[in-house]
This record gives structure tokens, sequence and C-alpha cells, in this order.
């Protein structure tokens, strides 16, 4: 089953072969691809609903536009498996999210059919701007085509990419990918509004479709350029909020319907005026069964059995850090009424829908709007309120300035609750949380916390919940805990303290974060070793535990730190203490262990730390090479 | 002049009393008010046409609201002037933007009737969100009262918030504030429904008005709350994109009519429902003749003679590193076509105003919107342009996932021109650009430059232009340049490699940016001393520099590193440098002189320098002291 019979498909390699294509093949290809998508994220694992939605929207682009000259940027990239297949890269489509295989998202090192890569959302208005504008200036033909779910077009840069697209005329195409869906249900004005927008209006129909379809006539018949530019009018029915930001709006179109997709994608294409937004209605999950009927679950699945749809299970174990999160904060709110909690529509991904359903109405959705929610929540503590912010490391970075100007500066106490800090395994390099530290540790006013286990996750909680006088953030990692016992009541944790962890003389490991484990390893092998070693769990990327670091780095031969992050965080930070402090004028034995300077691609979580040179073994040979290294020669070396 | 006669605007010291005042009497407060902020700003200098704009609304909103128990949020700030005299601050009001004296934004330090300060644009929605909602939890009264500007509107963030507005009910109130004209003319889509909107429609006339002021009628005989309701309603008269997000929309009112503000803020203040957008139409300047005629010249002003309108000049010297910025794009633009540039509606003050002047089709003024900056710019890179992001440092943040997940991770060629790096004098601590190169140089792919003089900063436009393997930034301050010559033809820079600007043996100033000058002076005084210094201007963050670095290291006494930024940045990279390579395993006297760890208010910029200890004294004093630190007995301290 995971190859099903794809006769059609198999002929098509490239786009190019699909539009050898007659019209009324269409939907047997759709129906091949539509399967092989199914077998082949059976076998991988990954997004499936998103995919499923679009078999016949990426069918019907690739078959009327002329990829990869114009250039089709994929909203998030989530739902471009059946587009990799179309572009290419059917062959690899089996190694979807693995180490060396194919990314999850679209990636401009795949394919000269992804001309802008994607993961992080709502960027592809703007890029598709970028594309039609940069096509404009240079006389090159092609245009910029985005594709873009209901949901993301609740973040504020697609609207202020719809503002400006007006700068492309014609060349600017948005299909906005209406499923009602983004990973959880959208919220908000704007998906009132196209809920409104489609149930007010019948699909365009066959008929009427027909005898609009002007450019079917003949041309030497028409002012051609003119006619479709009329035509285009006349087919936006609705939508003025699009039309007030200058699009023609066209639509509702039933986003399944290939009769339908291909004439109105080929009017739009001629059309002489725009930028046109095409309001495509899909469903996602599309023809499969199981993912139709929870689209939430099949968002993101496991390996899964292609007959009955059952995922395979993740073994038993410790739970996830993002339970075990929700489920200190649940603990908090029933003690305190004043906690709340915000998520920017990942209410499953951070736990917070556990919270939502024992708090309602002290939970907030914002939708995609990372920078809103981080102000809002600056509101609501400025008016008394606990508020935390549940948002993963990489999409925090979309609210960096509000962090500083609306968070840091005034001191407000709003309580950041970092899922999915350091490297994320499959998701790769756009998922991964490497900089938040650095960026978080450098803002005067900020705490900033990392757990190493689950117990230290809820007593970090616990700290943010009662830390009153200031911003603060605690970070985690996805996947699963370690198995420690679990505080009966959570510990307020001293702001700034460190703990000792294991007690050594020769090697001090200053760890911060779930390295902790591996530093544990370390110290063992370094024991076996006959080299006796501290570690110490810092807790405190800022403010630094000064009083241990100076102890640590005076008192042993040789130290490093360790960190899930990148260069500008601990590392950093210890670094310049040991240097304001002057502990490095006699010699200092210090090396730091961080990210390396590259994104990595995706991967194994411990394929992908040991890449990283962030593992056990890492560890000891930093260590091993620092002490044997002598600075006397190295010296001379320089000399030399 | 500068204290005009005012007798009732002396008798309101705060809004308590301005409610004490008669609706007559409200036309003669305003035009005190307004003649006490032409004169105070006279004499301080600022923001002087946005404060005129808003005299007549400001005086409504608090004597209609119940500030400070109504939450009152002006967006960006720079409006806040005249709020600022009616909120027991008019004896200071002389003291605007000076050290010590009141911020030239609004400051929640300042005054209970600051609620949420602000500077940068479009966060008001969110926070005034925030008051009410968190009024709503705890069963307080209170609204939350946004006031933002057509331009600020542009912002994606406001958009996010309005797309949440309705979880407020009729606790929100937004009055745009829609005076055609942020600092330069709106852009895009908006800014042309908003003009259409306006003049589509009379301002709501005094007749009309008086015939729907129901609450004036005793409200006894009526059901207050629902015909209030249907008041907001049948005032709603267009304004569809906002109704489309959830909104009651009322406008277009005169805003400096008091008679028509009064009525509209009563009713949208006792109405049932909500949330409500009050579309309030002003003049940026009215009411004094200088700022009317040139409202873009007068958004921020010198001081100036009232009588005439003449601004004070600054004194002749080296042009300023903004002009220079735009003299060096616009050179090398006349060498290659593919250059362009963008701007986040601040043409003026990036320079692009001259840039657009001579090439008006590659220059791209995109609103407030950094994030689609930032992803349009790596779209047009992507398809072969060379685009320069012409943002500063502060406003940079807002555009951080944009700048790591679309440009970083694809690697894709975008120009950063990085103003206002460093402390920025008058605005303060919410325009410093303190942390540009800890959040750039940290990432992957990226080139991080910092010009020392103007020269540096004509040869590293060059290098940023010629420069297509990857993203890459360069950063100058605010302010004139040294006066130093100018390359007749710009210099293309070896990336990675500093310059040694004096040769010495002892002492090595590792510099960065323009603190090049006190590095120069301390290296004087040091000499005086008798210790030979040699400075490096190392004009990269990243890559370093790494071979010079190690011989300066390795061959002087004691080093330091200097920059205009904060903790994570070059101090923190250099230092890292020296402990992976071992160069402090046998001692290293090196420091890192950076910004401090906390928000720095409004000053003189040289004074800011002074306080933050990164003047040529602070180098100096920091060497001594290095130099005299002894470090076996810091280990002795430690032990006892």
């Amino acid at each position: 089953m995971s190859s099903p019979a794809t006769p059609l498909l198999d002929t098509v390699n490239t786009p190019a072969d699909l539009r050898q294509l007659q019209p009324d093949q269409l939907r047997q290809l759709a129906d091949e691809l539509r399967a092989e998508t199914i077998a082949a994220v059976g076998v991988t694992g990954g997004h499936l609903g998103s995919g499923l939605g679009v078999v016949e929207l990426t069918t019907a682009i690739h078959y009327v536009f002329d990829t990869p000259n114009d250039k089709l940027v994929w909203d998030v990239g989530h739902q471009c498996y059946p587009h990799k297949i179309l572009t290419g890269r059917r062959d690899r489509i089996r190694t979807l999210r693995t180490g060396g295989g194919l990314s999850g998202f679209t990636k401009r090192a795949e394919s000269e059919y992804d001309p802008f890569g994607a993961a992080h959302s709502s960027t592809s208005i703007s890029a598709a701007l970028g594309f039609a504008v940069a096509n404009r200036m240079q006389d090159q033909p092609g245009k910029g085509i985005a594709v873009i779910g209901d949901g993301a077009m609740s973040a504020g840069m697609a609207y202020e990419a719809m503002n400006n697209a007006r700068e492309a005329g014609n060349r600017l195409i948005v299909i906005l990918n209406d499923n009602d869906m983004s990973i959880a249900p959208p919220v908000g004005g704007l998906s009132a509004y196209l809920a409104r927008l489609v149930s007010s209006r019948e699909f365009l129909g066959l008929r009427d479709l027909a005898k609009r379809l002007v450019r079917r006539l003949p041309r030497p018949l028409h002012n051609a350029a003119r006619k479709t530019d009329e035509f285009a009018r006349g087919m936006a029915m609705g939508g003025t909020l699009f039309e007030e930001l200058g699009f023609y709006y066209v639509g509702p179109v039933d986003g399944h319907n290939l009769d339908q997709l291909i004439p109105v994608l080929e009017n739009v294409r001629d059309a002489a005026e725009g930028p046109c937004l095409i309001h495509v209605v899909t469903q996602k999950g599309k023809g499969y069964a199981p993912a139709e009927a929870a689209a939430d679950k099949y968002h993101g699945v496991q390996k899964f059995d292609v007959i009955t749809g059952a995922q395979a299970k993740a073994p038993p174990g410790p739970p996830s850090y993002t339970n075990v999160f929700a489920q200190a904060l649940i603990a908090e709110a029933q003690r305190d009424a004043k906690v709340c909690a915000i998520t920017a529509a990942m209410p499953s991904g951070t736990g917070l829908d556990k919270f939502q359903a024992a708090f309602p109405d002290r939970t907030f959705d914002v939708g995609i709007a990372e920078q809103h929610a981080v102000t809002f929540a600056a509101g609501l503590a400025a008016q008394g309120m606990r508020p935390f912010c549940a948002i993963y490391s990489t999409f925090l970075q979309r609210a960096y300035d509000q962090v500083v100007h609306d968070v840091a500066i005034q001191n407000l106490p709003v309580r950041f609750a970092i899922d999915r800090a350091g490297l994320v395994g499959a998701d790769g390099s756009t998922h991964a949380g490497s900089f938040d530290v650095t960026y978080l540790a450098s803002l005067p006013n900020f705490v900033v916390m990392a757990a190493a286990d689950e117990a230290e996750l809820v007593n970090m909680v616990h700290t943010c919940a009662v830390h009153d006088s200031g911003p603060i953030a605690v970070r985690y990692p996805r996947g699963n805990g370690t198995g420690v016992a679990m505080p009966a009541i959570p510990e307020r944790l001293e702001i700034g303290k460190g703990r000792i962890v294991r007690e050594g003389r020769q090697v001090a490991i200053l760890s911060l974060g779930t390295r902790l484990e591996e530093a544990m390893k370390a110290a063992e092998a370094l024991e076996a070793k006959g080299l006796s070693t501290t570690i110490a769990d810092l807790r405190f990327a800022k403010p630094l535990d000064e009083a241990m670091i100076r102890r640590l780095l005076t008192t042993h031969e040789v130290a490093v730190t360790i960190e899930e992050g990148a260069i500008g965080g601990l590392g950093a930070h210890v670094l310049t203490l040991a240097s304001d402090l002057g502990l490095i004028d006699n010699g200092l034995k210090l090396r730091t262990m961080r990210l390396p300077d590259i994104f990595q691609d995706q991967d194994k979580p411990e394929k992908q730390y040991a890449d990283a040179r962030l593992d056990a073994d890492a560890i000891v040979t930093t260590i091993l090479t620092a002490l044997r290294h002598n600075s006397a020669n190295m010296g001379a070396e320089v000399r030399a």
C-alpha cells in the first residue's frame, strides 16, 4: 500500500509533462496525486491534511501557470508535498523530514520550483510581490503567485503586504486557500468575515463561468486586454475588504473542482490589471476520511496505517515538556485568579488547549499574531493580570520588537513560556529555537531561565507566576522529559541562583537547559579517566549566578559552558563576566559549547546535537582538548 | 513669547479640573493649549505638528472620559505634548527631551495618565485591548482608548489587534486620527481607502448629530443601553473594512470641531456594544501656519522662533551619516541598475528621499511595515535585484523574524543600511539602537559591519552593493561624521578584515564603529602616561578578523573591545574567539566595553556615552584598572 497504482502520475515528472495532458485527464491525475501523498506520508509522517486540501489547486496552478518562470510561493510550505511530487521530487518523497532527505517545507536549495522557502507563516505575499516587482523592473516575464491560508491571513505581515500589492500590477496573484482551519480553527474578525463571504453566496457556477470565459473566444474578435479586465471585474463579487486594499477579488471558488479552478486561474493569469485575489475554498484532509474527520489531529501526523488511519504511537515514557508546562500552568491558575494565558494560533502545540479546557475565560488565542500577543500581554500585565505568553522560540522572533519596546523597556511582568527551544528535529532549521537566549538575555530588566528537566520546568513556571517585578522567560525543548520525580509543591527559585548537581574538583561543566543529561554522561566518562567533575545547572542565563560562577572558574582546572543556543547566549555572558571580573587575566581554561554557526537541516534531534558537537562525547573531547592545550606553544605558533 | 497668556489653561492642572469647565469654555482652552504647545516646543524643539493636530482631540478625550481610570494610549506618543500639559506636567513642559526632563513620548514612569509608553508605532490597539480585557476579567470599570494615526494603521500589528478587538466588547475605543500624514505621506491600499472614505461623505453635521443624541434625552424615558447601541449603529456609515473586522465605525468627524467631537465621544463612551472605531480627521500642524504649510518639516523640529517659524540651524560641520549614506547609495545606483532601496515610511529620516528623487522607480516606501519591507526585499534579491533595506536599528527589531527566516536561512543578499545605531540622544531609550549587533551577528550567513567614520560608510555601502553571496549589514549612528576626507572612488572592503589605525606595543584597543574617535583620544592620553597603544578598527563584527585579533591579543599586555551596543555583540564574539582559540588559557588581560545593562533615558549623546562609560576617559580608566588588576590577589579573595 506504500505505492498505489498511479499510471498517469507516473508519466508526470515535471509541470512541463503535466501541461501536455488534456484537461479531462486532470481529475485522474489529481486522484493519483492524492493517493501518492497519503501513501508517502503514511511512511514518513509529517503534514498531511494541508497537502490533501490543495491537491487540485496544486495540479491546476502548475497546469495553468508557467512554473518555474512564474514564481509560486506556498505560504508556510507544509502543504507542499503534492507540489514536490509534481516538481521532480517524487523519487525522494518518502525521505520527507528525515536526515538528508527532502525538507518538510519548500526550500530554495531543493528545487527551482521552490523560489522562496517558508515554514513560518504569512510571508508569501511579500515574497511574491518581490518577485513580481523584480520582474517588472528587469523587464522579464513572470508573475508572483502566493498561496496563503485563511489562518495565515491573520498575521500582520500578510496585511502589510496586501497594503502594498498595487506595486505589482497584474503580476501578483494571491490565492487565498480558505479551509476555515489553520492548525487550530482560526479566530478573530477576519475569520468571521471570510465565513460570511463564503456562506453568503454560492460557488461560481459552471454556467456562470461559461458565460464569462471571454478568453476562450477567438482573440482577434476582441480587445483582449480590455475584455479580460472587464471579466476580472465582473467576477469580483463581494470581498470588499480585499477590494478596499486594492485587489480584484474573485470567488469563492470550489477548490476541489478542477472544472472551475482551471478557467478561473486561466482568466486571472491573462487579466490585464491586477493584483488579483482568488478566494478558493478547500477542505483540509480532503479525500482521506480519517483526516477529513479530524483536521487538527491530521495536521501533522506520525507514520500511520493508510487503511485504518491509525497513527504510530509514541513509545511510552516521561511526559512531554509541553504537557508538563500545561499542567503546571493550570496548577498556578488554580491558585491565582490573575494567571491567564495567550497563544498565537498554537493551542495544541503549546499545551494551552488543556489550559483552555480548564480556564476558557482566561485563555486567549489571538490567531497568528505574535506581535499583538506580546503587546496585548503587556497591556494585561500593566493592569494587574499575570499573563503567560506561550510562544515557540522561533515564532517569538516575530514579536522581538514588542518584547523590547513594550515589555522590557517598561519592565512589565509578562511571562514568556518558550517551547521548542534548541534544535527541533524533523522541522529543521526554520523551526529551530536557536537565538532566544541571545536576543533576550541582552535586554535589561529580563530574567531568562532554561529548564534542565521537567521538575525544573514546574518550578520555573511557578517562579514566573510569582515574579511580579519585571519580564521573565522560561525556555524548554521539544520532546519528552527525563523521568525525574516531580515536585509535590512547586518551588520558587531564587532569581539568579544556580544549583550544583554534582560536586567535583578538576572539571566544571556549567550547563543551561536540557544538555544536563549529556553533561552527566560526560562526567561519568571523565571520572572514568580520573577527572573529578563538578556539574552546575545554572538555571538562569540572566541574571547569572556570579558567586557560583566565580567559585567554579577559580577552583577547577578547566570549565565548559554548554547550552542549546547560538553564540551570544550563556557562554558569551559567562565569558563576559569572567572578563569583567578579571578572572581571565592570569589564565582560565574556559570553553563555550554552543550551536554551530550554520543552519542545521532536519534530522533526528540526537543526530542534530551530535552534529552540533553538543553531546556527552563532545563535552569529553572539549575538556580533554582544553586540558592538553598548551597556550605557550600556541603563542609560539602565532609568532612563527 | 515663551509664555503666552493662558488664563483658562492656568486653572487646569489635571483632567479633573478640565471636567469642571462648561462646554462653551473648551474652545478657549484648546486655543490656549495650542499656544502653550507652540511656545514650549519653540524652546525645546521636538515633535510639533502631531501635537498641534490633536489639541482639540486631547481636550475632548480628557473632558469626556474618566482618565486615568479609563486608559488612554497614544500611539507612537509623539503627539502627547498637549496631553502632558493637561495632565499635571505643564510645569516641566519646557524640559521636554532633555536630560532629566520630560520624555518626548508617553512614559509609564512619568505619570499615571501615561498607562502605556510608546515611541514605536502601532502598538496602541493591542495595549488598549489588554487594559480593556484586564478590567473585564477583574470586574473593574474603565475602558481602553487607543489614539492611532492613519500611517500607523499600515503596520501589521495594528491589524492583528483589530482582528482581536471583539475580545474587549464596548470597553475598547479606537480613535483613528486621520491626518493623511504619518511622518511622510502614507502609502498603500489602506491610505487610499481612507482618502475615499473621507472624500465620499461630509463630516457628520451638527443637525445630524443633534437628531441622534439619544443620550442627551432624559434617560428614564429610554432603554438607554439599547438606544445608544442603535445610535452607534446608526452612525456607522461606510467604513466597511473596519466593520468587517468587527468594529462599529463612526465618522468621519472633524477633529478640530469640539462641538462635534464632544457628543460623538460621549455617545461612544456610553454605547452598550463595541468595540468602536471613531474616524477623526485632523490637520497636522493645525493652527500654526508654518507647520500647516510644511507638515513634514514640522514633524520634528529644532528650537524655533514662534513668530517666524524659523528653526535654529544646526551648526555647520561634517555631513550627517544619513546624508553620506544617501549619496553613496545614489552613486551605487548610478553604476548598477539592479540597486534599489526600501524604506518603511521613513524616506526623510533614512535619506532615501534623496535616493527617491534620483531613482523614483527604484525606491519603495512600503509604509510602516518593516516586516513586509524585509521579506519584500528578500523576494527582490531572490529575483536578481540588489535591494538595500534602510531601517533604523531600533525599528529593524520589528522585522527580526523576517531577517532570520526569509533572509539569513535562505542566505539571500539583502543589504541592510542600519541608521541610528547606538545611543540617539533626545529620543531616549525607545529609539536607541542597542541590540542589532547582538541579534544579527549571532545569525549564520550574515556579514555585519559598523562604520567608524563617513568615509568608511561610503566604502561599506559599496561593499554591500557588490556582496552578492548573502546578507550583509552596515550600521552607523545618528548625527554627523568626523570630517575625514571622502574616498574619490569607494573601496571594496575585504570581508572580515579589520584595519590598524595606530600601531603600538602595550595596549590594544579593538574598536567597532564610531567610538574610534574616543579611542584615538584615549590613545593620546595613554601615550602621555607612557603606554604605547595600538588601535584597530575591526570594521566587521561578523566575520571577525581572526588573524588580527589573535595577533593583537597575544602581543599586547592589555586589550579592550569597545562598541556602541549591548552585551552579546563584538565583545562577546571576541571573547568567544579568544576562548575557542585557547588564548585565555595562560592569561589574557581583555576587557569588553559595551552599553550598560539599563535602558538609558534621553540626554545629549555625549552625556549618554559618558554615562555609559564609553568615552575616552572610560577607556583609559578601564585599561589602567586592568593593568593594575592582580588576579592572584583576586583568587585569594575568593578563597578567603
